[in-house]
C-alpha cells in the first residue's frame, strides 16, 4: 500500500538539497574549532549555512545562534527571564512561561506587554497566525518559517526560534535568532562556540542540511508552491464539509499557514482517527507530534474555548509542497466513509 | 599536497557505516514521536541505535540518555551539583565543577569523595588513563568509548558522557549514560522524549549514525586495530625522541589512548607548530580543539606541573585506525626538520 503522508507539521520529508549538503559535508573531517586546513573548511561549511539561514529568515544582521532544535532555542530564549505566554504555545515554551496569556475563540492572542511577552508567529495545530506585536520578546517561528513570508527583521521581535526539520532540513537542528547585541547567557558552557553562546562541537551535517534547506524553502516559497498547498488544502476543507456535518473546521476563515488544516469531530477520539487512517495509509496527526503518544484532548482547543469533546475529537492534516491533489481527494473519501461509520455506530 | 589527518582526538572523520546509516535515515520521514507507521519506523531506528551504542558501552541494562554531544551531556550531569573534579578536565566539565582535585605530576587525580566527583577516563590532550574510583558521580569516557575496553557496567561511575563524533560518528550527537533508576532532571523541557529526561525532536540521522559508528568502533576493538595503532604511535615516540633532545614526551611509560601523542618543546609555541606542520600538509592540534583558536597554554599540562613555557610548547598528535605508518613516519621527518630549524634561529 502506497503510503500518504500529511502530517507535515510534526516534520518534513528531507528536501533533496538538503539531503545532497549534508552528504557533502560528510567528507569534511575537520572539527570547526581546529585552526588547520580541515578545521577551516569545517568553519566554512558552517558559516555558509548560518548565511543561507540568516537570508532565508530576513534576518541579514542578525546573530544566528545554531541548537539542537526549537526546543533547546526555547530554552536558550525563555527559561528564567519570567515571559508571559498564552496556553496555545509549544510545550517546548510552554514549559518557561509564567504568566498567562488571553486566547479568543479565534485563536488570537491579546498582549498587553510585548516586551515581557512570547508569542508564536503560527499554531502547529490549527495553523492559525499571530500579528506580532511591535517589542516582543520572543517569537516561535517554528511552523511559520518556510509556509509564510516572514522576515525576522520585520517581525518585530527581539528573537525567534526556528527549526531545520519543518522545513525539510534534518532533525535535531535549530536556530535561537537574536537582534544583534542582544544579551543572552549560555546555557551550554565549556567552549566559545556560537560567538560564546552555546558551546559544543556544532553538529556540522545537520548544519549544512539546514542551510541548504532553509535556502530551498525560500526559493519554494517565493515560486509560489504553497499558494497552490493552499488551494489543494481549501479543496480537500470543502469536500468535508459539505458531507460531514457534525464536523467543526477550526481556523477557517482566519489567517492560518497554508498546510493545515484542522478539524474536529466531537465524540470521535483524535487518536483513534489518527489509528483509522494510518491502517488506511494515510499519516497524519492528533495534537502535536510531542505529545500525540498520550490520549488527551487538545490544549490549544480548550484554550480556545471549545468544549471537551471537541478538543478530543480534533485531528491534523498537515500537507507538503510534494502533496498531491489526488492523494488529499482519497483522505477524503476514505476519512468520510468512517465518518459515516462512527456516525452509524454512535446513531 | 595530500593532507595527512592526525587530529583524531579533536574529531574523528565519519566511519563508512555510519555513512550509511546515516543516508539510509534520510529516507525516513516521521517523527519519533508521531503514533503513525511513519513516526514508528523513526523510533525503530533511535531505539536500534540505542542499544547498539548500550553495547558497544558495556552498558546493557542502563539508560542512554541521547544529547546534542558531550557537553550536553555534561551540563545535563553536574550543573548545579557542586562536584569537585580536576583542572584536567575538560571545559565542558570544568564549567560545572566547584571543587579542585589534585593531579600529581603523572597527570593522576586523587579522589577522596567520588560520590561528590567527576573524573575523565582518559585526557583529550595527554591521553592518561585514570583509574576510576566505584561510586564515583560521573566520568567523562569522550575520549575513552571507543579507544579503550571500558565498560560503563563496571567503571564503578553511576553516569558517563560520551561523544559520537570522537568515535566516527557525526558531530552534535552524544548521551549521557545512567545507571537505571538514577535521579535526573531534565534541563531541556517540553516533551516527553528520551524518557522525560531530555525533550526535544529526536537528531534522528545523527543517533542513526552514533549507533552505526559505535558498533564499528567496538568492532575495531576487538579486532585489535588500537594495538596495532599504538604500536605506531610509539614508533613515532622513538623516531622524535633521539632527534629532539629538548623535547618533553608527556604521559610516556604511563597508560594512555593507544592513538594519542603529546609533547612539548620550550620556547616553540604549539600554536607556531600547528600552523607550521599544517602548511606542511599535517592536521594535528596544540591543545584541545575547543580552545586551539586561544594562543594560550595547555591548562592540562600547567596542572600536571610543567612550567609556562613547556606547557604553551606543547603539540598533541592523535592518530585513527586509518593512519599509515609511512606518513607518520613521513610527519616525524618534516617536525625534525622544523625543529632543527627553531633550535638554530633560537641559538
Amino acid at each position: 500500500m502506497r503510503r500518504v503522508y500529511l502530517d507535515h507539521n510534526a516534520t518534513a520529508p528531507l528536501r533533496p538539497e538538503a539531503r545532497e549538503a549534508m552528504i557533502a559535508a560528510m567528507d569534511c573531517p575537520g572539527n570547526p574549532s581546529s585552526v588547520h586546513a580541515e578545521g577551516r573548511a569545517a568553519k566554512a561549511i558552517i558559516e555558509r549555512a548560518r548565511a543561507q539561514v540568516a537570508a532565508a529568515f530576513g534576518a541579514d544582521g542578525a546573530d544566528v545562534v545554531f541548537t539542537s532544535g526549537a526546543t533547546e532555542a526555547a530554552a536558550l530564549a525563555c527559561a528564567g527571564r519570567g515571559l508571559a505566554g498564552a496556553a496555545i504555545e509549544h510545550d517546548a515554551v510552554a514549559a518557561w512561561v509564567d504568566g498567562g496569556l488571553d486566547v479568543d475563540g479565534a485563536g488570537r492572542v491579546a498582549v498587553p506587554d510585548p516586551a515581557g511577552s512570547v508569542l508564536q508567529m503560527a499554531n502547529s495545530e490549527t495553523g492559525i497566525v499571530q500579528d506580532l506585536p511591535q517589542g516582543l520578546a520572543v517569537t516561535d517561528a517554528t511552523q511559520a518559517f518556510g509556509k509564510l513570508p516572514v522576515a525576522f527583521n520585520w517581525c518585530g521581535a527581539q528573537m525567534a526560534l526556528v527549526s531545520a526539520h519543518k522545513l525539510g532540513g534534518p532533525k535535531g537542528i535549530g536556530a535561537l535568532v537574536l537582534r544583534r547585541g542582544t544579551d543572552l547567557a549560555a546555557r551550554m558552557k565549556g567552549g566559545g562556540q556560537e560567538m560564546g553562546r552555546r558551546a559544543g562541537t556544532e553538529n556540522l551535517i545537520g548544519i549544512a542540511g539546514f542551510g541548504a534547506a532553509a535556502e530551498a524553502a525560500a526559493r519554494d516559497l517565493a515560486d509560489g508552491v504553497w499558494d497552490r498547498v493552499a488551494q489543494m488544502r481549501d479543496k480537500l476543507e470543502q469536500a468535508l464539509e459539505v458531507a460531514a456535518s457534525g464536523t467543526i473546521f477550526v481556523g477557517k476563515g482566519h489567517a492560518r499557514l497554508p498546510n493545515t488544516l484542522c478539524f474536529s469531530t466531537p465524540g470521535w477520539k483524535g487518536e483513534t482517527q489518527v489509528m483509522q487512517m494510518d491502517l488506511a495509509g494515510f499519516a497524519i496527526s492528533a495534537g502535536s507530534a510531542c505529545s500525540s503518544g498520550k490520549v488527551r484532548a487538545s490544549r490549544v482547543l480548550r484554550a480556545m474555548g471549545y468544549d471537551e469533546a471537541a478538543a478530543a475529537g480534533a485531528i491534523r492534516v498537515s500537507l507538503g509542497p510534494e502533496t498531491q491533489e489526488a492523494d488529499l481527494m482519497r483522505f477524503a473519501e476514505v476519512w468520510l466513509e468512517k465518518e459515516r461509520k462512527h456516525r452509524a455506530r454512535a446513531a
